[in-house]
């Protein structure tokens, strides 16, 4: 059962913990998007992505005999370094399983954090769940599930709970919200506090293109897959399937889907660093991508997205600079 | 005469407009400095630097006809783009004169944000001033001085009234403070906000090598000059000298200035992108490069620094990447 009592609940224990983020704004973005565009930057909370919220929120709901044997968490990455800083902040031992694709960057940030990180290979099939449930079992360690676990979702909500705020302190009461989607997590968190404190706003979940397995959903009524599970610069928000629990919130709460390129997502990840002095990976980039070049989709005067996350590599980073007008 | 009631003034004045930027910290930091660290982010002010509050101060304190005449400006960019921000707020003329080779980002954007800019070129001694004040004459029209100015001081000062009361909430009460600095306004007024909000502190200028008039005046009592112009990646804080009103605060309120070599500016702004996701540019990443690798200079466990500002072509931007390990 995931409700707005819960995320309350959740934005108490994360107090003095959790970042607020600010609400950013930029006269440029306004002219590229021809609306009035809000950014809520996750990308600077703790860990680099809005993850930290939902990690913290689990691991603080525990008691503490079952905490004090440690969590174990799948992830590609932003949910890995999340689940590490909040096991860390308790002194409890963390086990993060990752695919050996993540971004190295992710990968050593996470062991940095103090986690064990066990490494598998998801283009060969090797299950990641064999390898994770012989550890709980072997050690005790408790499940921290990405998205589809209500105190998870929960900790993400917080994030709504001060949108909510900030929107209410600009004046603004009407709007389509922008959240990067993965498996749905943050997109339900976030609409779940939206209808509570601010009913005027729609939430709308913002997805890769050929990874738009929340869109296809929310149009055929029922859980919809993607075909595949990789090859997408979007590593962050890649998921198979909408959760059980966030699928039928989002139905309930949020407005159609939005698809975006990775090349749009290279080039608002290039204005987010011109405009806005923001890191974002590509994933975290997406509604901002959506928020700048899907204007026909999106209704109203303002929009409000999230950059859920700035765990990105050098690399990947110059290819978004590459998107630039002053780029040699 | 500066002091803290115009500091206090202005806040109110910029309550409302200013951004209240957090303060921001990270482990990783923490473990390259070897204490804490904690970064004030003025990258993520208006027009991407702390220089809107200043501007917006002075604009703000003028009388409604001096104002609707228009202001003046000379500037390599970030006062530029302040005063532009704040000339706009009011619908006001801003006329800005700026050198031909200020990095194109700065004077794009100086234009986008609606001020007629007038280029004059600084390597072969064209003298902005004459250029200047013929306009003004002509036109009426208000100078606002990028630092030696006690409007434009106690508007960079609300920046810190904010450090004073982020660093209580954080229960710090006593540490080093590094502050970007150019011809010391920033400087002078963070110094006085301190002084009187958060007196533990002491405020330390950082500047670039070569650069370090002010760390030689305050060391021989009296106003040394640069023996140049340019010639270095902080374009943003290289001025010829002290200010004679910035120089008696720094003079009486500040410790040892800090100098830093280009190349430790670069990776400083390596480690903002990875650690904190935030854009630095080189003369803004200068306080922070003190804090990272001019550890033995500073006295206690905790050191608080600003970024000034973030307003970096992708092309110097690169450089910065290509300092990080995973760079290829």
């Amino acid at each position: 059962m995931s409700d707005i009592t819960m995320i309350r609940a959740a934005a108490d224990r994360l107090k003095g913990h959790a970042r607020r983020t600010p609400l950013l704004s930029s006269p440029f973005l306004d002219e590229i998007a021809g609306r009035r565009v809000f950014v809520k930057p996750e990308c600077l909370q703790h860990t680099g992505s809005f993850k930290y919220r939902g990690g913290r929120s689990a691991l603080s709901a525990l008691d503490g005999e079952t905490r004090a044997k440690g969590v174990l968490a799948y992830s590609s990455g932003n949910h890995a370094q999340g689940v590490a800083k909040a096991a860390a902040e308790y002194g409890v031992p963390a086990v993060i399983i990752m695919p050996a694709d993540a971004p190295k960057l992710k990968i050593d940030n996470t062991r940095a954090l103090g986690a064990e990180v066990v490494l598998y290979d998801r283009e060969n099939g090797e299950s990641r769940e064999a390898v994770g449930e012989a550890l709980k079992a072997e050690r005790g360690l408790t499940l921290v599930k990405p998205f589809d676990e209500p105190l998870v979702i929960a900790g993400q909500g917080t994030c709504g709970l001060e949108i909510a705020e900030q929107a209410r302190e600009e004046g603004i009461e009407t709007g389509d919200v922008l959240v990067c989607c993965g498996g749905g997590g943050f997109t339900a968190g976030v609409a779940m506090a939206l209808e509570a404190d601010a009913p005027g706003f729609r939430v709308r979940p913002v997805e890769p293109e050929g990874f738009d397995d929340v869109t296809r959903s929310l149009e055929s009524g029922q859980r919809e897959s993607n075909a595949r599970a990789s090859g997408n610069i979007c590593d962050a928000i890649l998921t198979p399937a909408p959760g059980e629990i966030t699928f039928p919130i989002m139905q309930r709460l949020c407005g159609p889907g939005i698809a975006v390129s990775e090349d749009e997502c290279l080039r608002a990840m290039g204005v987010a660093f011109q405009r806005l002095k923001l890191v974002a990976e590509p994933g975290g980039a997406a509604a901002l991508a959506g928020a700048l070049y899907h204007g026909d989709e999106i209704e109203g005067d303002t929009v409000i997205c999230t950059i859920s996350g700035g765990n990105v590599d050098a690399q990947v980073f110059r290819r978004a600079l590459a998107t630039l007008d002053d780029a040699p």
